[in-house]
């Protein structure tokens, strides 16, 4: 229906199989549309797992389902049906939870607390159980099949699957980390996520990769935004399925932990600026940096103003040079700011300091760095310390298009 | 450059003279455009001042000027500059406010802390004071002329002028209340406004219409938005003249406390409503009815929610019945909100009760409703008592053509 974003990356990665993880992809037909939209993944015995959820009070009973799972720190089994999201569904969203997990437990002879499930598209329509069962009976069924192709099967109104690989070296052992992630409307995860997976050989603890996943959280998918709607069923899950034979990592001191939890970040903002890449409408990346501010979450807070500003975002979309609209965002983020301190910087070329336009303010190095497709801003409060980078897309016609006639 | 918003007033309301209230315009020509841009107002002395400003940290030298001048409570006139905001120009822009105050205190012979002046259009361009003053100067010979002129010389990016009158009986005597405001976009006031001024000729004491302004503010302007984006300069100020003759209201047990408060609560509903009528692009105007909160105040939080959702926005845009989204606003909110007590109308349908579909929803009255240009939503969280209503407009292709190419 979408043409692919422009800010699509080129190709997929190599991506490298992880022992333990085997996908499965299959057509549920939560729509009328002819593709796999349920995604199986099984997981040997033994992985740990952890997770980051929704902050919404309005979460969907796939949430809840993983919230709990997930204090057993155990996984068998993952699977993702896109097309629906079953949230605000009532006793019948909760019986189709159970029931899929009741399906799986029984065929890998596991707990259903070792099932997690995921479910994106629409809010307020039940998940058909008896779609969902079939879909699962076939995916059973099926051959194997690649990372891309279960990218692909969880996307809804993405336009590129999103694959990302890092790797880390613990003791003698290098220990490979895959992510598969999709967007690409309602992103405003804010200490949470939309629909994230990442799966790596490495043996760790549950207590702390959930350590490790929710600090690379903190940097990565509470950093971006696409349109500052906080979705009712964000879920990231990390599944370690021990493979690799290391040593396993259970605490900071570890050998091995700092290169995982390096290799973590860096694969959860990969897989963050993926989204980003295909927010809806997306045209541009912009990437939003705050120094100066009086305190880290301070410097956050602020970059997200501006990440969510519509003034600024359509600015960006015209490649308008209006600056005065991150001053605007700076001024109605509830932050500590005082006006003739900000400076403000677009790419290279400095545009404010000390309250006011630099002197001699030319801005045509500043309208040829709007023409790429790469945007950078940058803030400095002259406060304090604080440092924090946002990242967010532009606000176009693309996604009035995609958003006045989603459903229909 | 855009044509009139299709949710205009059919006219303008028959609008009486104020005594002691003079309008004068003229063209400075902050912009190339031929149109008037600067509105002077003179008031008779003895007039009483109250206002509301913006909360942004990077409020402009207009806002830092009429917040010291409404200490003492007396005006003798006002300045409206049209095109250019004066935000973020640093002691150029200081320069310019100061200016223009010294410039009417000599000619009224007043001091130019009873000089009130306001500025709106781009942010970080300082306001050329040679313009303000020869504009100033055509407007002291200029004849008196309409509210309407005044309100249209007040416009940026409105597509049409804003009156609305109100009356109250004091007494023996009736006094009236007439104001004028603009829009259009970075509309998101929160404790504030943009520029909004309200003029009466009845006595009140400074620090009573004080107190009355900031309740009516609480009640309509901090209720709406449009982009959810915060100006630099927004004001309201609100003059009484005195010429009714009344008794002087200065505490609520005065006779006609009561009858002015909801004259002015009328007047500022109005105004606002006036705003979101030409929310830029919009093409529905949007009442968020919020019941059964656990405050007023969370109830507000979870309207302002929803009215800045862009979702939500361009699902009306689409005239889409997708009230998932109004569950993920509500959600994302912050506020107490549990799933399974949420209930949801559109205009007199209810759609969700319980935490899922109504039994046997039937989307055609929604259908219906939401093809109209007047929608009402209605969300009710089942928890307490809280209420509070929010209005705002569509998210629409509109938006964005304004938007990405204003400057240029």
């Amino acid at each position: 229906m979408t043409d692919r974003s422009p800010l699509a990356p080129a190709a997929l990665p190599d991506t490298p199989e992880i022992a333990g993880v085997t996908r499965r992809v299959a057509r549920a037909r939560y729509k009328t549309w002819d593709r796999c939209d349920l995604t199986y993944v099984e997981l040997a015995p033994g992985t740990s797992v952890a997770g980051v959820t929704t902050q919404s009070k309005c979460a969907s009973p796939e949430v809840d389902w993983c919230r709990a799972a997930l204090v057993l720190g155990q996984a068998r089994a993952l699977v993702v049906n896109a097309g629906n999201s079953n949230a605000f569904t009532g006793n019948r969203g909760r019986h189709a939870v159970e029931g899929i997990a009741a399906q799986v437990a029984q065929h890998l002879g596991c707990q259903p607390s070792d099932v997690f499930v995921a479910s994106t598209g629409v809010i307020g329509v039940p998940l058909p159980l008896d779609k969902a069962e079939a879909g699962l009976a076939a995916a059973f069924a099926a051959e194997p099949c690649s990372w891309q192709a279960a990218a692909e099967t969880i996307m809804t109104t993405d336009t590129f699957a999103k694959v990302a690989v890092t790797r880390a070296t613990i003791g003698e052992r290098t220990v490979s980390l895959v992510g598969i992630i999709k967007g690409s409307g309602m992103i405003a995860p804010d200490m949470a996520t939309m629909l994230g997976f990442v799966f790596t050989d490495a043996a760790i603890d549950p207590a702390w990769l959930q350590a490790a996943l929710s600090a690379a959280n903190r940097r990565s998918f509470s950093c971006i935004t696409v349109d500052s709607d906080t979705s009712t069923s964000d879920t990231v899950l990390a599944f370690a399925t021990g493979a690799a034979g290391n040593a396993p990592i259970g605490s900071d001191d570890d050998p091995g932990a700092d290169a995982f939890r390096a290799a973590l970040d860096d694969l959860c903002l990969q897989l963050a600026h993926l989204v980003v890449r295909d927010g809806e409408g997306a045209t541009k990346f912009i990437r939003i940096d705050v120094t100066g501010a009086e305190s880290d979450d301070s410097a956050h807070r602020i970059g997200m103003s501006i990440a969510n500003s519509p003034l600024v975002k359509t600015a960006i979309a015209g490649e308008d040079a209006n600056w005065g609209r991150v001053v605007m965002a700076v001024g109605k983020a509830g932050e500590p700011a005082e006006r003739d301190k900000l400076a403000i910087r677009f790419g290279e070329t400095q545009v404010a300091r000390d309250g006011l336009a630099v002197e001699g303010y030319d801005e045509a190095p500043v309208a040829a760095h709007l023409k790429g497709s790469e945007i950078e801003i940058g803030v400095d409060l002259g406060l304090g310390d604080g440092r924090a980078t946002a990242w967010t897309c532009d606000l176009t016609h693309g996604y009035i298009s995609i958003n006045a006639d989603y459903r229909s």
